[in-house]
């Protein structure tokens, strides 16, 4: 696959991630003295006043406040510096984790300038770690798929994505470095590959959830967007402990990488499915051994296991509106997702559980014969018009079996928009599949 | 056993068992019109008026509200109350459960007067099936250790047991006939056993946790206390869905039940241990097959793993308050479970998930070969002093496999206070576990 770079805004949307620090740049600039935070946050501020206009990336700033933090930063001890890891990377928070310093609108006109009373685990280890949170980015309506205002930073027609359609327009249009989003279904991994960044939903469970608006508590995971794996693994360190490894990057040679074209390959546009088939080919002439995975694994009824828990459970998640405030949901919501939950009764939801149960043990013993499996991302580039999402078939399957999923932004359509391959890994091998994304984006990217 | 009774408070706790009616007699009586949801208010609140003072159950209470509730149900259609499946029935929720119309105050001085934006999905879901929610039940600070004010009811010089501290003495006390808890190690299952009621914990992920502060969401669930079989299943329908069966006893005459002593069967006084080899007979008299659970299931490893999991997990939920209120926690929080978690490293939790989820293959596997388990509810009767509330040794196993488990009263200590015999089934057979729960409680409380 060839770059093609028609829209107009491409050349400057790379331009602006080459000469952005990154965030482990921003963090070893400031701890040397070489940076101050200030001027990095104010790098960042003015691609925020210059394009948010068009991006619509935010649903709440405060830039005073984060002029205060950088300079907190700055006024700090080398040995405050040392301890922080993520000291001065300027941060966006997906809408629907509570912020108790900034308003957490949950995508909701019902929740407009609602302020929770603690901040959501994962925000408060993103600030002991030093970061400085710059506002709260657009979700879609309660992380499903009403969506907001936010457009695509290389063509502005387009969708971001969602339901984390503001954290990953944010990091692409180089506002932050790194921002926060979740997933359900394919509310990070899509969006990344829509908007050209990288997109890492970890295992499920392995980022704490408390104070992060449930959706499907059996599916509902955190997502990391960055522009590079070194940021994604920067992150984790913050938000699990500073064991974590830094990212090493692994040889192809003699690695097992299972292509997975999935039952719906024919949902696929003729350019994923030429990007995942010369991308294994690819690999391959780097010493990569490939496998078919989707002749060793059968994914028959996780498609529909997945609409009856995600729906059960979604129903009852938003117990609250459905009492207090149905008329303000949208329709979407309200006739999907929801009326789907309501119409699956207790016997269904239990069958739907056991049934993705087995599956994830079947999965966890194939996953022991491969290394990791490339996949799409998303059907095509990023659909036009802003009224819809896109769809997350390619995304279920990992949600729901659990598994660890990135994505790496490897080549463009021939519209200019960003095409996004997909790895999954093994249930907590997460470090591991990343120094994988990091060997791939580097032979893959050139 | 024989039911002893030198407690001074025990025969009065008895007979208020036995004149307040139950939540479905409450369900029926209203739809018949045989009762007013008044009169049954008022009712419940002349105990409250008459014992909270002794018993301080209550974090908040707001009878008035509750009154107001009443008189709403009172004036409902038939068709209203023939789809109310909690119609008027008075309930308890834990103080750790998000209300938006009553303060949530998490067992904490930091969140004194708290007001949540929304319902947690339990509170919302019983009040569309039209319970009646008098007010929130003292929790232990952030349902971990450290107690509340609250008194065990059969004798007021003894805890009642945590966390779920004022859900299970309210229940006992007869001041509700119904009370939502939560359990991340044996914060439901303990304090009914040491209060005389049923304690219901569900198979992990049954009922929706939106809304309910996180302490180890890998453990974490929701509880529920009643004084009868009956009742638990009523709040499963509300929770769940109306499809949820009522319970209809089983047989005994063939079910296969297995005696569980556990590895920590030293720690269980004679008494319990009595009841459990007694139980076991009676049992067997009644025509079940008995097995020796401990011989054919290996429990090493699980308390380990349970300490690196449930400390690591609960050091990150809190991070907030580690971060903006640390010095307002208590010293058995900050020097206990959350210093525990902040020594284990990312590579330790893995370690101990993959022990816990191997270990949760073989007990399915195991739980196959029985109808359910019968092991202590706790080591003795509920120790004098309110200043601790128990050890959960004989409950973390359960939490920890994700099995459903039930506190069963059976019998009372030398001492007049409650002894309870537990009941553990396989996950996700619920329904199971309760029919067998009212047999078993038919059969032994005689």
């Amino acid at each position: 696959m060839s770059v093609q770079s028609t829209s107009h805004r491409a050349p400057e949307i790379l331009n602006r991630h080459q000469r952005l620090p990154s965030g482990c740049e921003i963090v070893s600039g400031i701890r040397d003295r070489s940076l101050r935070a200030r001027e990095v946050l104010e790098t960042y501020l003015s691609v925020i006043e210059a394009d948010e206009a068009n991006v619509q990336a935010w649903a709440f700033l405060d830039l005073q406040a984060a002029r205060t933090r950088a300079d907190a930063v700055d006024a700090m001890s080398d040995a405050q510096r040392e301890a922080a890891t993520l000291l001065g990377v300027p941060v966006g928070f997906k809408d629907n984790i509570d912020t108790a310093e900034m308003p957490t609108g949950y995508g909701s006109p019902i929740y407009d300038g609602y302020r929770p009373g603690r901040d959501a685990a994962c925000v408060a280890s993103m600030r002991l770690a030093g970061c400085n949170p710059l506002g709260k980015t657009v979700s879609a309506e309660f992380a499903h798929r009403h969506p907001g205002p936010t457009c695509n930073p290389w063509n502005l027609a387009h969708t971001p994505g969602g339901s984390s359609s503001g954290s990953a327009a944010a990091v692409a249009a180089g506002m932050v470095p790194l921002a926060l989003g979740s997933q359900t279904t394919g509310s990070t991994i899509r969006p990344a590959a829509y908007c050209g960044v990288i997109g890492y939903k970890p295992t499920y469970g392995e980022f704490n959830l408390a104070g992060t608006l449930a959706n499907t508590p059996s599916f509902d995971t955190l997502g990391v967007f960055a522009r590079s794996v070194d940021d994604i693994a920067l992150a984790r360190r913050a938000l699990l402990d500073p064991t974590i490894p830094a990212v090493t990057p692994k040889p192809l040679h003699g690695t097992r990488v299972g292509i997975c074209r999935t039952p719906w390959w024919s949902q696929a546009c003729s350019q994923t499915q030429a990007l995942i088939e010369s991308s294994a080919e690819a690999l391959e002439r780097e010493g990569a051994v490939l496998f078919d995975f989707d002749a060793t694994f059968d994914f028959t009824d996780l498609e529909q296991a997945n609409i009856v828990v995600s729906g059960y459970e979604f129903a009852r998640t938003l117990a609250h509106e459905r009492r207090v405030a149905y008329e303000a949901l949208s329709p979407i919501l309200r006739d999907g997702r929801m009326a789907d939950g309501l119409v699956h009764d207790y016997a269904d939801y239990v069958r739907a559980l056991r049934t993705i149960a087995q599956s994830r043990i079947r999965f966890d013993a194939a996953m022991n014969e491969v290394d990791f499996l490339i996949t799409p991302a998303a059907p095509s580039s990023a659909p036009k018009s802003i009224g819809s999402t896109g769809t997350a078939v390619f995304n279920m399957l990992w949600t729901v079996l659990y598994a660890p999923a990135m994505t790496v932004p490897i080549a463009n359509s021939d519209n200019g928009l960003p095409l996004g391959l997909q790895l999954v890994g093994a249930a907590h091998s997460d470090d591991k599949l990343l120094a994988y994304g990091h060997t791939v984006l580097t032979a893959l990217a050139a």
